[in-house]
């Protein structure tokens, strides 16, 4: 488990309705990161249909807006280095089974862990939350590349899910998003998962935690029905379990 | 590589519209299995949130309205002995990784393709066609489990990609069907893909295939944009990919 010094900002997506890549949250990232983080490490090992370089370009905006350089792992020498060297990581959305091979083959799974229990600033867009989890197993992601595990970085003792909508094709057949992880808690009854809508964040200070959007999240556990949990601090109790 | 031996129905989904379980594809498992066949093995692993037992209870009303009797497979004494002995195997939806978790862990995977090799009829629905395929890497389903590996009976030479539609709820930032299946494709090129939209269905005679349905597949390959591909027999060259 993550010691007290963690700090992480959990997004559910990179873009609202109407807006730029990542441009609701420029205030964000400067309030989070604060005036000691000058340069982030960006991980784009989630972009499959984007050039590593084209989704470095793309994240660098934001940052750059928000007043921080913006370094991505695939230009460094050593990417292992680079995370150690970090002095704040972003993880950026994607394919969070791509995302994931490409973390523990280039074994920086236990490297980012270890900076962050550290104290070095994690943000996390999508997929990029998605690995900050116990596992990947509430991702809504194509699984079209095998990781070596599900197991992630576990840097909070729940799961989130991303994008989490629960609205669905006029008659289609197939499960919806809430079915989907309502499977996931009948197997995995201890484990709690926070569906997150577009546009919401979680932002964690050590053990504490704060829900941050304009709509509630929608918490799952075991068979008990699902909650929702208006923004403010209603999640905290996810922090302990 | 399968036998020219085999003989398999797979089917997108396994409800329709305004229509009970199974009730489009009674007449269509009539016409599969024939006369030959008088007993179906059914395996009910991919129910999460239904028994076994109630899932072949379900499962029952259809095969036994076109003629046959129905063995689950959890209640056989020996779950191996029980497919090395089916006339016919069925295996139905659900979740995905669930359903190849339990397959592989009870050494069924080799067991099954002998038995379609050596002319058994298979006959899948949704996560039950998906397993019939190379891997399980184009499922729509949460990955709840973890199975020992994402390769599968691979009976086919192409993946199915079950329930495919490309609506999107208004707004929604998250990925479209096509874009998780291109994503896929990018990182697969020579794999080719066929979504079938529900109420269709492939059906695979030795080397034959034909699609069946009132709608068209939409095939992905590589970098190539979707080809639409009417029912009949315009699918035949993904049995020689």
């Amino acid at each position: 488990m993550p010691s007290s010094n963690r700090r992480l900002l959990l997004l559910s997506n990179s873009r609202n309705a109407g807006q730029g890549y990542l441009e609701h949250a420029r205030d964000v990232f400067r309030d989070f990161l604060g005036a000691d983080v000058s340069r982030v490490l960006f991980i784009p090992y989630a972009g499959i249909r984007i050039s590593y370089d084209d989704y470095a370009a793309n994240a660098r905006t934001p940052f750059e807006a928000a007043g921080y350089g913006l370094d991505a792992i695939h230009d460094a020498d050593d990417a292992g280095r680079a995370v150690d060297e970090a002095e704040a990581i972003a993880v950026g959305g994607g394919n969070t089974f791509h995302l994931l091979k490409s973390m523990a083959e280039g074994g920086l799974l236990p490297r980012i862990r270890a900076r962050v229990e550290a104290g070095v600033p994690y943000i996390g867009w999508s997929a990029g939350s998605n690995v900050a989890c116990p596992t990947i197993c509430t991702t809504n992601d194509m699984p079209i590349v095998e990781p070596p595990s599900f197991e992630a970085l576990n840097l909070i003792p729940f799961q989130i899910n991303p994008h989490y909508t629960d609205a669905h094709p006029p008659g289609h057949q197939g499960e919806t998003r809430s079915d989907r992880i309502a499977e996931f808690c009948t197997v995995n009854p201890a484990m709690p998962v926070a569906g997150l809508p577009e546009g919401t964040w979680v932002r964690v200070e050590g053990d504490r935690l704060s829900y941050v959007g304009h709509a509630p999240a929608l918490v799952f556990r075991g068979e008990e029905a699902p909650s929702e949990v208006a923004p403010g601090d209603g999640l905290q109790f996810l922090m302990s379990t």
